[in-house]
């Protein structure tokens, strides 16, 4: 829906996007892999919305990672077919993945236990639905995952055998640790352990005489500062996208990169407290830099134009409310933001913030220019 | 729409309401008000949902407190017409509010400053639209409200008074401190202190000449545990109606009262660790417990039927996933919980829980009989 709106008339709170520098942040992402000589699968969890992701897919195969299955069908409906959900399959779920494959999505799905691939095994035998299967691979992160040695990434490929139709399309990890790196070196070493181990597990299964050919690696962190990606067939990253604050804290963007950001007004206003009508239903519970050297609480205070305004940052959040005040807890000039003023707040975690909105307000040159509806559910 | 269809049947994750606990919940905060002589104003932000808030107010004079517009607008439209909007007033969503009382809305809103109440009067002035105002209290929460005994009060009352059409109905107290109490006793402290300095500030007011028939008070503890409502006109309380793992933890009910529910199910168990598709999008990263004797991290672990399965807890939260393990990180038989076990994780606290949903299977006699539908945004 395009529109021309002053950011003054916009209800809030409600979710803006500055185009211009969602679009920076892709081209940054798709320089960098292209050097690496390695094609991206957008991770479209952090957007879940069709511009979004029709911009991050440009250039590259086309292909898209998903968090859930309304993803997949709200992206098959705007003409996204090459789709991996990249999340353990719950066998519950598998209807709904053939149901995806018979409108024409060639669907990817993950797992890393014998169990799980016996439940696809059944499921696809009788329906001869094709479903692409992934083992994952736990680099360190000790989300999910098998470790790349254990030999159960054999009995897993075994189980899946007997089902033609589920084939085994290779090994996908997610270096969720890099997250807890302190600096970007730290974030190299992590790159480097998720491709080597990766292409081991690849290999391993290879060596056993399974066809494996793709190895899918990746996290916005990990594909920003891996150094070499050799044997990788694929990216997946997310929320490079937007970027947001554990990202500026990681050193992976810096705070002027940050694409996304929730539009609040102040409802209140006394001695060194100003109070906002964004709480956590429009940022989030996220605390992901609370951890950080520099910790940012529930997002960075900016003004109505998006620029931070020093160490102003959300302390406290409840339902409706959020309370402003300076990181160190000490007085501020509560006067500055009287009543009626428009204030933005920078996301600690751009997919939880995100989450909270049913639309992006999108910006160009400081104008709300159109309207982005994003999906929901599962 | 009524439906019947086992639990098993249900895709995952998604949100399950236990009606008939909902409405002994229910039951119990209407006889406790009824022995104490004042009505309920329920809140209606933790259900957002008109099945529940129909059953809320019956036995009661009707009117409903909201915390946003969208609640506002929804319920209208479903019939309710005496709607308190509970959040200091953002100036710039007057022109709303304004809407919904040409809609047939009594609506109040809530304010703590003179430049809110001017704004207030020159917006109402102009077009006479009939607006309810109450002056909020701070009666030690700290986050919202003038002291009761602060002169602004009389300064705020004055703003107001040239526009006839804004009403001044009163004065009003959420005392949120109440949360942070350790035991009941405190709570029924924090409860006489939200009612005496409710009734000193309207006092205030009448003394000085202007009307202020409305005292207005509450949120699920204090209402649960103030042994005098003297001078109380209505209380106000949300939380009750589904209970939660704070309120719980606050000594408000037992774990076995509490309404809702989110349905997960196993993706992956290895040694140790048990991981379900139920991430922060499906609890929230509401971690409401953290600070109390029993810490519940994201939620208590139930089996399919809600009986708690001992100390399994939600210890770690992803976008889409949950790690399951016990209180206190030490190992557990993960083989119970093959891949395909449905569990339930009682919330920490509902209101956040249930913000991440737009429906909740409605459960009688352990069976889904009916979908209701929660509203959404602002």
């Amino acid at each position: 829906m395009a529109v021309s709106l002053p950011i003054a008339e916009l209800r809030t709170p409600c979710l803006l996007l500055d185009e211009e520098k969602m679009r920076r942040n892709i081209e940054v992402m798709r320089d960098g892999l292209k050097r690496l000589g390695v094609p991206l699968r957008p991770h479209v969890k952090t957007a879940k919305c069709i511009e979004a992701a029709r911009a991050m897919v440009e250039g590259q195969p086309g292909g898209i990672t998903v968090s859930t299955l309304a993803e997949a069908d709200f992206f098959l409906r705007h003409g996204f077919t090459d789709i991996l959900y990249a999340v353990g399959i719950a066998p519950g779920r598998l209807p709904q993945v053939a149901e995806l494959a018979s409108r024409g999505a060639c669907m990817s799905i993950i797992l890393d236990s014998v169990e799980a691939a016996r439940a696809v095994a059944d499921f696809t035998a009788p329906t001869g639905v094709e479903i692409g299967v992934f083992i994952e691979i736990d680099s360190g992160g000790h989300r999910a995952g098998v470790d790349c040695r254990d030999p159960v990434l054999i009995e897993i490929a075994r189980a899946l055998a007997p089902a033609r139709s589920a084939r085994l399309q290779g090994v996908l990890v997610h270096a969720g640790q890099s997250y807890d790196c302190a600096d970007t070196e730290c974030i190299a070493q992590v790159a480097e352990e998720e491709r080597r181990q990766a292409v081991a597990a690849a290999e391993m299964l290879r060596a056993s005489g399974f066809d494996a050919p793709i190895v899918s690696v990746g996290s916005t962190p990990t594909a920003t500062f891996a150094r070499s990606l050799e044997g990788v067939s694929e990216v997946r990253a997310g929320v490079y996208v937007f970027h947001d604050l554990v990202m500026a804290g990681l050193g992976v963007c810096t705070i002027k990169d940050i694409a996304m950001s929730v539009l609040t007004t102040v409802i209140g206003s006394s001695a060194g407290k100003v109070v906002v009508n964004a709480g956590w239903t429009a940022l989030s519970r996220d605390r992901g830099t609370s951890s950080h050297a520099v910790d940012q609480f529930y997002g960075l205070v900016c003004d109505a134009d998006g620029t931070p305004l020093g160490d102003l940052v959300v302390r406290e959040t409840n339902q409706e409310h959020g309370v402003i005040g300076r990181r160190d807890g000490s007085p501020f000039e509560a006067s500055r933001f009287p009543v009626g003023t428009r204030l933005r707040i920078l996301p600690n975690h751009a997919c939880a913030t995100a989450t909270m909105h049913d639309r992006f307000q999108v910006l160009r040159d400081g104008v709300v220019m159109d309207e982005w509806k994003r999906c929901g559910g599962w």
